[in-house]
């Protein structure tokens, strides 16, 4: 039996996580959780899964939290919260699914108490990559990916010695967009880009889909979970997702990671690993009713925001800071209508060519350099 | 530096091992080489690589051999001077790409000698299954599978725990004739059926690819290396012959091997495993220029050789025996122009229908049941 900590329980990612386990209550068994705000969202989970933990975001969910819950719960709020629950010696598995840098600390925290983690939280790498890389080689600990794109990747490097990698090969669908023209994208909708051919997602992710800002935070995530070159990673478009991800190995033999789209098969594995177990309720990929799998180059000037990522990664320090944080403030400023979908790219892009690096940033510089941009982000609206 | 021993050098599988050879001078020297009769084949070959020892089929063929060649070399021949190389101290890797029954016993030998073996005869587990598994279990050696299928879904189990297999998925070209009808297929010539679209391979093999027998067999092998039962091993039709194999495991996650259609991979994946090294002259799989993949069921009635394998499979003992050796003399008539196409499979599923089943049979048996049903196959023609 596993005691899992779920941070993030209440988002796409952790009610799938929560799904895994609910699926398997021989093998899991829902310890603790974090969540930001949406107290409505977590009462059924909390009732459903009595964890002994709950991390909310400020004291003022906490009270509303507590005066609607009976039982024997720990509720506690904050930043040092989430580190204390994952840290805490009866978590066996943490699981990152928050959004956004919150989830950094708590990571490097779990690191140096050498838990198994599953990581679905982009920023954590994107940001400080060099820092949880070096602290997981230090504790010799494995990041389990759950990302569909990173966990086909770790499938696909199972029982093979990395310091044999050819090339990684990421799969993007191209999202919601992929069949419009840069003119097309002038006065695209909110409504619009949140229709994903293919996935089902949170709001953020399903923008960064169309941005093709996804595939970059998973090109820059990719380099440092896998330790890999940036001239070693390669995206091809490949509208099915049927193909997660490849590795290619030096005799160019190609493994790959395919399955109908489905995050609770890159969930289950990261607590399963590296044993399988069923799946219930998932499917059997049919590739005789799929038929045809399709592939395309992938352009950077259809898709600015790639490259921008290919940019911030090879530049690194904390330029892959800026790019990310002016990312979610400006996917932010679209989903509230405030800014053209056009527009996202133009406030990165500016963030970027106005940032003077910092070359391996600590925790302290990222996380000023990510507040500093998130202001002139949010500002930028006015200057248009 | 590995020692290797080829039987069957002169052979198509045998010509791309040399290859593989040859562009690693310092990780493989050549042994000792088998061959059959074609001497002129054969001499380029051994000046080259120069091998200690050299098998050929019988003293006819050692005598003219022995007059035209200089040097110092060891040239015995028949069935048991095959064995005799093969469990040779000097030999460090045995490669069995002998066509038909002859590499069994050799490969038998090898496995009590525990040597590395990598095995591109489809007859030794078709024929003889049961015996070369059940010696491999007892001596503990791992048979490399050098056809690209079985290669891949041995890649594909890499790092796997192989209790974890929900499913073996076989891909097939689906040959010279993948796109006739039955009608179509009445008469059809020689030179049509060995212009096969992805793969350049000897003629039986290409023959073998038409009727589907080809992975009939290559069905029955995966049943033998993998020991998964018959219901779980599928086979889709993928023409462009670049998904080599996969395995779908229980959580529904699928592994694949994909790469170019180059006979070369498979063969240094068997010498080099499990590591991997480059492949000089190989190309990188290019998904973007392909394009698209595509996938269709496989229809037993369209290719009924498809169907006796997996019955003749289920059924065991000696049926096996009996569908090779009847498809083997068929190919050839067909190949000499003796019979039509569609009449080969009509010679297997006769000789089938009238065989009675030896349940596990010994050696002996099966060479009995082989030569018996090699007659009356042989024989057959003159009753139509």
């Amino acid at each position: 039996m596993k005691n899992i900590t779920l941070l993030g329980a209440t988002g796409s990612i952790g009610l799938q996580t929560l799904d895994v386990i609910e699926a398997h209550p021989d093998q899991f068994r829902l310890f603790a959780i974090s969540f930001g705000e949406n107290v409505e969202k977590a009462i059924p989970i909390i009732k459903r899964f009595k964890p002994e933990w709950i991390v909310v975001k400020n004291n003022a969910v906490k009270n509303k939290l507590t005066s609607v819950l009976n039982g024997n719960y720990h509720i506690i709020s904050g930043l040092e919260a989430l580190e204390e629950i994952s840290v805490h010696p009866k978590t066996d598995v943490l699981v990152n699914a928050v959004m956004g840098s919150v989830g950094l600390e708590a990571t490097l925290a779990a690191i140096e108490h050498r838990k198994q983690i599953a990581i679905a939280n982009k920023e954590t790498l994107v940001t400080a990559g060099h820092l949880v890389m070096e602290k997981a080689d230090k504790y010799n600990v494995n990041l389990l990916p759950i990302d569909s794109e990173h966990s086909a990747i770790f499938q696909a490097l199972n029982g093979e010695s990395s310091n044999q990698i050819k090339k990684i090969i990421l799969t993007a669908s191209g999202g919601s967009f992929r069949d419009k023209s840069r003119d097309e994208l002038q006065n695209v909708t909110v409504r619009d880009a949140l229709n994903h051919p293919n996935w089902s997602m949170g709001s953020k992710i399903t923008i960064d889909s169309a941005t093709m800002m996804n595939k970059g935070l998973e090109v820059i995530e990719a380099h440092w979970l896998f330790q890999v070159p940036y001239s070693k990673i390669e995206v091809i478009q490949h509208q099915e997702s049927i193909i997660h991800s490849m590795v290619e190995y030096i005799d160019h033999s190609v493994i790959a990671q395919l399955g109908t789209p489905d995050m609770r098969v890159p969930i289950q594995y990261a607590l399963t690993y590296p044993e399988r177990i069923n799946l219930p309720k998932s499917e059997s990929l049919d590739l005789v009713s799929i038929s045809k799998l399709h592939f395309k180059e992938m352009d950077f000037n259809r898709f600015p925001c790639l490259k921008f990522a290919f940019d911030a990664g090879e530049i690194g320090g904390t330029m892959p800071t800026v790019m990310n944080a002016a990312n979610e403030v400006a996917v932010d400023l679209f989903l509230k209508g405030k800014i053209k979908f056009l527009e996202i790219e133009q406030i990165i892009e500016s963030l970027m060519n106005n940032h003077q690096v910092v070359a391996n940033p600590d925790l302290q510089t990222i996380q000023s350099v990510d507040t500093e941009t998130r202001i002139k982000a949010a500002g930028f609206k006015r200057e248009f």
